[in-house]
């Protein structure tokens, strides 16, 4: 039987991974994090539940990743700890990978690492696997056509289809329907954007948007996007030579892509058009397109230092122009605003996605995703890569296209979808969580820490100290109050004072006969010291009485 | 000179404040709170800096309310401890207040409290006011024309331009029309949707969407909305009658704000069409429709409990269809998706924002914002209600409109404008900020409890508890070390173990001897446990080191 186990990314958006399975053939396909949500206080990213890999590393062939992002490629470290197996990708998703894990130190072995070309083919096991060109923001995608011994699986990776896309990279349609006409046994599709009707943009509207933008502006152009998307890259370097400007390229992100694209020659940068941000004040602000990072507020990256005044070399005039050239991530909609609101402020004129149309998603929309099933006329169709209501909604939309109900396989993480001779259904299923990553610690930060956490963020904290003596029960040292964010001392600090006098009424009362005194007294404590600061000012601090007898 | 005071809304969309002073006569413009941001830890809400009004507290003559939302009267408690003088505003805006602070324990005089009705006017002091209805999500909402001395200002209020609204709630652009012949000095415009191209979408649009959306449906209609969005709870209303579905009221405020609205006239119920909760198993569900709240993803409210099948009565089953009647307001997408998650997995069918028009906003779009600068045609222009990037934008929209740029007075909270003989201008400003609410506590967390609130929220806590003899500086007690936040100590607690050694080693070195001895280890145990925890976890979690001598 084919088992297919997603992992990761089928009931959230990011953390992608999936493992297919045949006897004792096994491959993953992409390895992602996903960035905290807000209840994961200090949490620096998640990663997906690897147990099930662990349970049957023999088993393992590959890791098959199908482009450059993080929710693809970010968990690829852990995932190295677990299995030592060969890495396919395309030449820029591998170069990004190759840096990725020499940043972290991680030197893996170079036979280990193989870049496939698009319409190559990979022997894994049973398993047969065509790369199949997709277009996505990040350049160089592809999804794949899987043949198992039990029929051909098309998994889209992150696409959408765009017939104007940089040379070469356009979502290779062809293919699919090749594979349509073969025969697809199920399809795996993407349902990021299904919730949007019609057709994404097209990179050329977005390209003649940013023209007119631009055109005839007499300060700087400072773009601001996403490192991996090389295409609106080569866009804008496009229309800066074709109006004179010089382009810098400015954030170590983008810069380290720009350079792997460069070498790929996926980007075409004409001799003499880029020059140094060193020499941003020699020459004409109406010379100049600055290509950043921080579209997305990151409080560190170029952007925002701009925006703050803090840059080194670029400080904003009154004349320049920002355009941020990607979508508002939800969460991180405030940290973006107040990047805007500072710019203005600066004098800056500021461009963005909700007020013109100088971006497109990478994920298709609803007739895209149509197109698909469509091309390949699959048997069984599976919803990948969504929160439940993007899975839900995706496999209604199959419906209409006219996959029949029985054979739309809604599964979520843990849930394994087995296809055999009897057909395709969710076989078994198995609890996989989410891992949170904090600092070297993988995994132990769980519930019950962030719980801890959650209540010292809330009312912050209150700790008493005492010592008594063992013998005569005397207070030696104390009652000490120290807080922290709880009450900010030299308004309401008095508020601390009296709580002493609650603890020594406390221990007046609970006299030094009273057996296990000591214990008695610190769940008083624990209890009328709440209510005392629950009263005076209607707050709940973490309260921690340390009492000790010496 | 007549002086325009803004305390808040002017930089920030929410928490709308402002004073219109003449000699001495003054009255205040909303009291209205915002919900904190991510970075405020325990904060339950932020309102507008008073300490303007408090000196100047001689002068107030009254508080004008232009409508019912939590972003105009919601600090009204704290602004009426500040300055106690008759409140006014339209019926509904009104019965809100009063049952809002009987909520709270204020009573307030009777006689105190006033209802105007839309183009009566109001004297204060030398100002005549007169209030003009707009349309906006909250019923019975209103602008301002105020005759002052120097001229004529118009404040909008919180509006939008629809002709399709509940019986005599429109927007009366005929009167903000005669305002514009009569001569208007000022006009200060709602930017809140300025960023928007077009119109906002009508009313009856929107009824045509839900009532093509509920058509057939086997299953009960659960709609959530806001509270005060009266003229949508008409409109299912009148929809559930025209189908023959029985109108269940369900959640707190929802049933207070019906209770009103039905009290004034505003809702028409037919007789009998209302049922009670409970007898919502005893009719067909397809004679159901229940209105709601927790639209917003609160995780106490209606739809959160049904979502999570915690609600009392109402269990969902699978036929049912619930539909999220307001916007995703940034900050709550992650608790809005939650639900929707939930109510798909419950079999439900969920119809919301963003794929389908089932909501429309209360802010007017740019063709709106236009429209009511030619109705005014004023002389000057104050933008009012946004974060920076919209009160620049709403500023460049009236440029293209043809106010002169010199006319257009970009100001921000506490910038005061000044309008006299000579004209309008920016003359004088000064620093007001924001006030945050912690349980009673009013401003007293500020800046250091937020950051130590962050601090331990992200790594948690490390308390290291240790007695010396205060004579001979032996340890008589500890090292204990209590972590909070940091580890799960069942799988790194460990750490803590080895921690102790570095703390005994510290001990060791610092002798009996050294001056000033429990201080100094003190210090070194603080820089070696984060060195050391950095090292072996790379967390940076707060140390605190209780060193008790005696």
């Amino acid at each position: 039987m084919l088992k297919i186990v997603p992992l990761g990314g089928l009931g959230e958006i990011g953390l992608n991974m999936m493992v297919f399975e045949y006897q004792d053939s096994a491959f993953v396909i992409d390895a992602g994090l996903m960035f905290p949500e807000d209840y994961m206080l200090g949490v620096d990213y998640v990663i997906p539940d690897m147990n099930y890999i662990k349970q049957n590393r023999s088993k393992f062939l590959g890791i098959v990743l199908t482009h450059a992002h993080e929710d693809h490629i970010g968990a690829l470290p852990f995932l190295l700890k677990e299995i030592s197996v060969p890495i396919f990708g395309t030449p820029f998703t591998m170069s990004v990978v190759r840096n990725k894990l020499e940043e972290q130190n991680l030197f893996f072995a170079a036979e280990l690492m193989h870049e496939i070309i698009p319409r190559e083919r990979l022997r894994l096991g049973v398993f047969d696997i065509e790369f199949i060109r997709v277009c996505h923001s990040a350049v160089d995608g592809v999804g794949l056509a899987i043949k198992t011994p039990v029929g051909m699986v098309v998994h889209t990776g992150d696409f959408k289809i765009s017939h104007t896309f940089l040379d070469h990279m356009a979502t290779d349609v062809n293919k699919f329907a090749q594979c349509g006409e073969q025969g697809v046994l199920a399809l795996l599709s993407d349902s990021t954007n299904v919730e949007k009707e019609g057709y994404t943009a097209t990179d050329q509207e977005v390209g003649e948007t940013l023209t007119r933008i631009t055109a005839g502006r007499k300060g700087r152009i400072i773009v601001g996007l996403f490192a991996s998307s090389i295409s609106r890259i080569q866009q804008v370097i496009d229309i800066a030579e074709s109006v004179g400007r010089k382009v810098i390229f400015n954030g170590r992100s983008i810069e380290t892509s720009v350079n792997i694209a460069k070498a790929l020659g996926y980007i075409k940068l004409p001799e003499g058009l880029e020059i140094d941000i060193e020499q941003v004040n020699d020459i004409p602000d109406d010379q100049i397109a600055i290509i950043t990072t921080g579209s997305q507020g990151e409080p560190m990256a170029a952007l925002a230092r701009m925006a703050t005044g803090t840059h080194k070399q670029i400080k904003i005039k009154q004349e320049d122009t920002v355009i941020l050239s990607s979508k508002f991530i939800p969460g991180n909609e405030k940290a973006i605003a107040k990047i805007i609101n500072d710019l203005y402020r600066r004098g800056a004129d500021v461009i963005y996605e909700k007020i013109s149309e100088i971006h497109v998603s990478g994920h298709a929309f609803q007739e895209e995703l149509k197109l698909m099933i469509s091309l390949t006329k699959p048997k069984y169709f599976i919803p990948i890569h969504g929160e439940y209501r993007h899975l839900t909604l995706h496999a209604r939309l199959a419906e209409q296209v006219g996959i029949p109900k029985e054979n739309i396989l809604l599964a979520e993480n843990g849930q394994i979808v087995g296809f055999d001779s009897n057909g395709g259904r969710i076989v078994d299923s198995f609890f996989t969580g989410k891992v949170l990553i904090d600092g070297k610690g993988v995994g132990d930060v769980g519930r019950s820490v962030l719980k801890e956490r959650r209540n010292l963020s809330e009312d912050g904290l209150v700790i008493v100290n005492m010592a008594f003596d063992e013998e005569t029960g005397v207070i030696v040292y104390g009652p000490e109050i120290v807080s922290r964010g709880f009450v900010f001392e030299t308004e309401t600090g008095h508020l601390l004072e009296d709580a002493k006098c609650v603890i020594l009424e406390i221990v007046e009362e609970i006299g030094a006969d009273v057996p296990d005194r000591v214990n008695e007294i610190r769940l008083r404590m624990q209890r009328d010291l709440r209510k005392y600061f629950s009263f005076t000012i209607r707050r709940h601090p973490v309260i921690l009485p340390f009492l000790l007898e010496v």
